[in-house]
């Protein structure tokens, strides 16, 4: 759900009253029963959900609603702090994300468990909420990252026109001195590249930003360019990827959105965004590569300004629930066991 | 005209091609009559223009024909070094943009000299060319101001949809920990108001970007938002600016190409051209802003790689010319002496 008081609550009861996308999945909501209530009353649609308390034993036996809301109401009271950062809605959205990634972890084989999620797809947090609440993660990435014990996970977006994996998230920009390494260029390629061929893409073609105005301009106006990320592309083609760069970055994303490149990798969070919002307002999706589990998110924050008031489009939060859809269905398929040989192979012709 | 090897002399004979653009205005080209001439053949153009040394005592007469070539034919030759970066490439363009920013500088009153200019559009320069040629100069622009005497110049982009005006220009990303400050934000909020001014915009509404992702989240990713940009946009309100933010770069521009601003001020070049260009591909004018005389010049750069081919667009060459003529129309309408007052006027009634 994310932040209780943000427009996550608002937005999934407009994604998921849509009959064709509950027919995609089944939905878990970790979240408040009441405020998705008093959104769905707001909204004139008819509740369509089965309530379980989250911490009940009911949870462990199979359900079969297709929507099932597993109710927080011990953070109740939520809906007189709409609209704004709270410790409260720091602490419940907390709660939330620690479960479904518990339950997304849970294991797969022999016996699926009741709880076991496929994919989750988080609403948007406050940062300034969980600050609040004591928590220091600069967002769900980072929590799912070390909750996951991954070793490398890179934040990317999906939209329409674009695909774009960035080598740094939620950085003050002048640290990014400090952190921008081979490495840190090499995974984004590396996972980016992995990413298009999950979405279906056989043979992806992918292009690196430069770091400085005009990529550098030939070690004109920095040398990180030669320093770091040519040496990262390097590597990549030596393991087989096709990736070219650095260009400059005001002038690649035209060439990503005319269909030249599969997926360009950013260095930075606004390199990465601007284009990504410009162009996919509304359709773009935040996909956490190099995790065990499949997590995708709208590419919105709480937008408190307009919480509460039915303004907020469902638009990125249907994009995140189709692209989670179509990653589960894939890895699924690819996990199912080889069904038997159709009879005419393992007879052969006489 | 640019570097010769470049794609500038091919964008000029287009643009001027058009007998409306031709209408327009007075030009003066500062370059190499081969090179037009061979764009011309290539385009299959009959030259429309009158050829002068540009040394030559015949440049400090009236001309009347509408399209001159200032010759430099000392730097003859450029024709075999066409599509990549040279010395002689350098030296060339940066003798012709001194020569038309002496003439620029030339007194307007009270004798109209013949080589005034009432505003500059340069062409693309490489960097690398100027370069090899010993010239250290970031550009076209920190050139001009320092030739100018300007104390505060700033690089801004027009588009049909976008306006921005830039708080940093070519730098290195990571030396912007060292540039920004509070006058270095003021600057372009003070001269981007007055630019939306020049352009007929009554009420200006600017808004200004964060350095940080999501603007610094409050502190978090950063403290330049409250240290530095908050302080600059406190002094322009106190001005009487109508300026707000910092907003976060990644939605900010969506909100200004919807016309909620009037123009944004970026914090460095990527930030401001990622969009402009993304939103204004073909249309976007370089304009810099604060210097006593008018200058603009198309977005893109020398582009080697397509100079010689017939396939640049002119667009943005179209679009400088328009918009250098439109301020140009405007400041001498400004400086006219005024119409001596009407006859019902002087003679009060009796």
């Amino acid at each position: 759900m994310g932040d209780p008081a943000g427009i996550g609550p608002e937005v999934i009861i407009k994604a998921l009253a849509d009959r064709e996308i509950r027919s995609l999945a089944r939905y878990c909501i970790y979240g408040l029963n009441e405020i998705l209530t008093y959104e769905a009353d707001g909204q004139e649609i008819d509740p369509f959900w089965y309530r379980v308390q989250h911490d009940s034993a009911r949870t462990h036996r199979a359900i079969t609603e297709n929507v099932v809301v597993l109710d927080f109401d011990e953070y109740d009271g939520m809906i007189h702090v709409l609209r704004q950062p709270s410790k409260s809605g720091g602490l419940a959205s907390k709660a939330f994300v620690e479960e479904a990634i518990a339950d997304a972890m849970l294991p797969a084989d022999p016996a699926h468990h009741p709880r076991k999620l496929d994919a989750i797809v988080t609403g948007p947090i406050s940062k300034q909420s969980w600050h609040m609440a004591g928590f220091n993660w600069p967002g769900h990435t980072e929590l799912l990252t070390h909750r996951t014990r991954t070793k490398r996970s890179v934040m990317a977006f999906v939209s329409p026109r674009l695909r774009v994996a960035l080598a740094t998230n939620h950085e003050p920009l002048n640290k990014l001195r400090d952190l921008i390494t081979i490495g840190r260029v090499f995974d984004p390629i590396d996972l980016g590249h992995q990413a298009c061929l999950d979405l279906g893409i056989e043979a992806p073609r992918l292009a690196v930003c430069g770091f400085n105005p005009h990529a550098g301009e030939g070690g004109q106006f920095g040398d990180e360019e030669k320093r770091l990320i040519e040496p990262a592309i390097e590597v990549a083609r030596n393991n087989g990827i096709n990736v070219t760069g650095p260009y400059p970055a005001d002038t690649v994303f035209i060439d990503a959105a005319s269909g030249k490149y599969d997926l360009i990798v950013a260095l930075y969070h606004d390199q990465g965004l601007i284009p990504v919002k410009l162009l996919g307002w509304d359709k773009a999706v935040n996909w956490t590569l190099g995790l065990p589990i499949i997590r995708t998110s709208p590419d919105h924050g709480t937008a408190f300004d307009i919480a509460g008031k039915n303004k907020a489009s469902e638009g990125s939060m249907v994009a995140s629930i189709q692209l989670a859809t179509q990653l589960a269905t894939r890895r699924l398929a690819a996990a199912a066991p080889p069904e038997a040989a159709p009879a005419e192979e393992s007879e052969p012709a006489a």
